[in-house]
């Protein structure tokens, strides 16, 4: 009796296993245009998810893209209870900066880079409130060019330092994009280009663009859910 | 005996009047640098103060300044929980718009006008969700000309329309500075001066300036005191 | 013999009448893509030809476009010789000033007021030192809203002042656009809509902007050539 | 007699070489705020003075200051026909390009690139046209970071390849002081500091600015006049 018993009760418990499959782990892409369309057929979120599929983790990793265009890091700021918080993400990756700095010039409506970094923080700060994990992304590109002349690289080059210092204060992940972006472009534009390599139209990201983001998200995001 | 009672039930009540005066209205004005200025000497809450002190109501009103030089919409929004609601107002008078405006041409970081009704309406939400009374308030100037010709005036005066229209939406009132200080300069200003007239340097209000928004205000706050 | 000598004294006059038919005044716009779209169908250029073709006026005035899209008060200056002295014009009417404000926002490569003024009056020196008769006009519009509301609307009245004080101070006829498209707009565009009644696009010309720069050209033209 | 004759010829010459001495190789120096300040103790162009004096040819080159203070490359178009030709240098030294950069972030008054192109091309034509030596500069530095994360390096790096590019096509010498600045800052800023190193304000030069300018300069100049 007392062996059969303890069988009927492992029973359950089995089938109870079998029902709920070990939660996945929940990641958030919290960003502008290049992550709205990151969800788009080619889009650095789907490439992620194949990489993810055929990884040693096929089953454990659920990403869901949370971009609008237009967004600047204080758009991210007003929408993140509802676009991200009610969602109970795991992790968050922000990809957040481009527009910060080409609004400046194209419609007089970009963000000073103090109040980039006190949004910045802000939107961390709310984030591991939560116990949610935060991994930072520098902004990619306006331009291809290699040899630091497109017009916004300085303060491409300005944001994404004020974003590795907060990365390097709160030990914090952080993908490089900027750099990758930089590295990759010094190889393969020799023709010194403005676009047409990673990016259609100087900032969205054409498939290789897709492809190199998702290849250097995979590398930190690995580290986080192994 | 019967004197005598009233007279001991008369005595609590006066102890407990002295010991917990009516509770004052408790107004914060929420705004940039002019807001900052406004509890300096000569700055138009101090001469709101010294006006209620003068009026019907000297004993039921406190005010206090929360403007932070610079600020635009959205860094109300992110300062107001520990700017604002920690302070537990009654009343908030929100005076913004300048920046967000003028950071356009003197910076490259001005805010769009869609993004700033959508921080403008975060804003009055999270007061209102605490049951704090929301009084609006039109941007002044940025320069004296009065016949429509400075830089900002366009602007200006489209913002307020989002402003107005929000106060019509909410059924709020609005303290139509743009509206009041148009027709003082349209009287005061014969010489077409670009400043001096009611700000020291095309935005920054002098005494007179400071005596026509306080005035202004008190028209529309005593009206929710009274 | 008297009315002899006088048919005598008629006849080359006659003979010189045809061989050399009366020169015919011709009409230069200096400006910019507003200018250009002039001598495509249904533009102001060529609807000024057909009102001059109906008046009292069909053989004496021949028209010329001379305007580039995206072009500032500098462009013009820098062009003058070739586009402008080298075809000898008798009158030339100078349409410029929405690029000088616009690009301000829109690139940040706007022209500031001082200087639009200077290379303004720079350029009538060098016709004037040419004989050549000129025309201001004041700019038109950016954005159709009849209250004042448009962005850019305190400075185009701003360079439209700026214009009306160089005519004053140099005596010369002034077109005034700008105030033509506010009192049609007044009365035309009850709905205060950005677009549509007089622009395609808050700048363009349509069919009716075109006819109302036309009428109001020929307004001052004929007064110079009548 | 062979020999008196002789006599004969060689005196008039000699008389003549007493009466005029070897004529000056004038140099003027056409720019902006910075060439303005160039004439002022300390400016660039007295060190530059003094190192001629003291060099192998202390007698032989006249410099002249024709600096405007906001001057950008179209400032320089309208005014070099009074400021520059009328003064009949031998050689120029053009130094422009900060304003027409800076000028769009800090007012929207910048100078697009491919306008800066043909306004440069433009001056350099008027000033071949009178046998004019032409020779041109790089923009220096707005901010001092020699991580390429100053707001306006990309675009200083932009309009510097333009000039380069000119030069190249035109055959003219050019004094690379962009190059040159960020030879400096490399190894004397270790603390990557914004100003202070070879400006007093990010833009304006201090002394060693200014004498690293004057090196520059006269390294190129010497190559034309010895």
């Amino acid at each position: 009796m007392k062996h059969l018993s303890k069988l009927i009760l492992f029973f359950p418990l089995l089938l109870l296993s079998f029902a709920n499959p070990p939660k996945k782990v929940k990641v958030i892409f919290f960003g502008d245009s290049i992550t709205q369309a990151g969800v788009q057929p080619n889009g650095y979120i789907l490439k992620l998810d194949s990489i993810i599929k055929q990884s040693h983790l096929p089953n454990e990793i659920e990403l869901a893209g949370a971009g609008i265009s237009g967004n600047k890091v204080y758009d991210l700021y007003l929408r993140m209870e509802e676009d991200v918080l009610a969602k109970h993400p795991d992790i968050v990756i922000i990809y957040v900066g481009i527009n910060d700095v080409w609004h400046k010039a194209s419609s007089g409506t970009g963000t000073d880079a103090d109040k980039f970094e006190k949004f910045y923080r802000a939107i961390i700060k709310k984030l591991q409130d939560k116990n949610i994990k935060v991994i930072l992304c520098t902004p990619s590109v306006i331009g291809e060019r290699n040899d630091n002349s497109n017009q916004q690289d300085g303060d491409l080059n300005n944001y994404s330092n004020i974003i590795r210092r907060i990365a390097k204060d709160l030990a914090l992940p952080v993908i490089d994009l900027r750099n990758a972006f930089a590295g990759y472009l010094k190889v393969n534009n020799p023709a010194n280009a403005e676009k047409g390599i990673l990016t259609s139209d100087r900032v969205h990201l054409n498939e290789k663009g897709n492809l190199l983001v998702a290849n250097e998200m995979w590398t930190v995001l690995q580290q986080m859910v192994k």
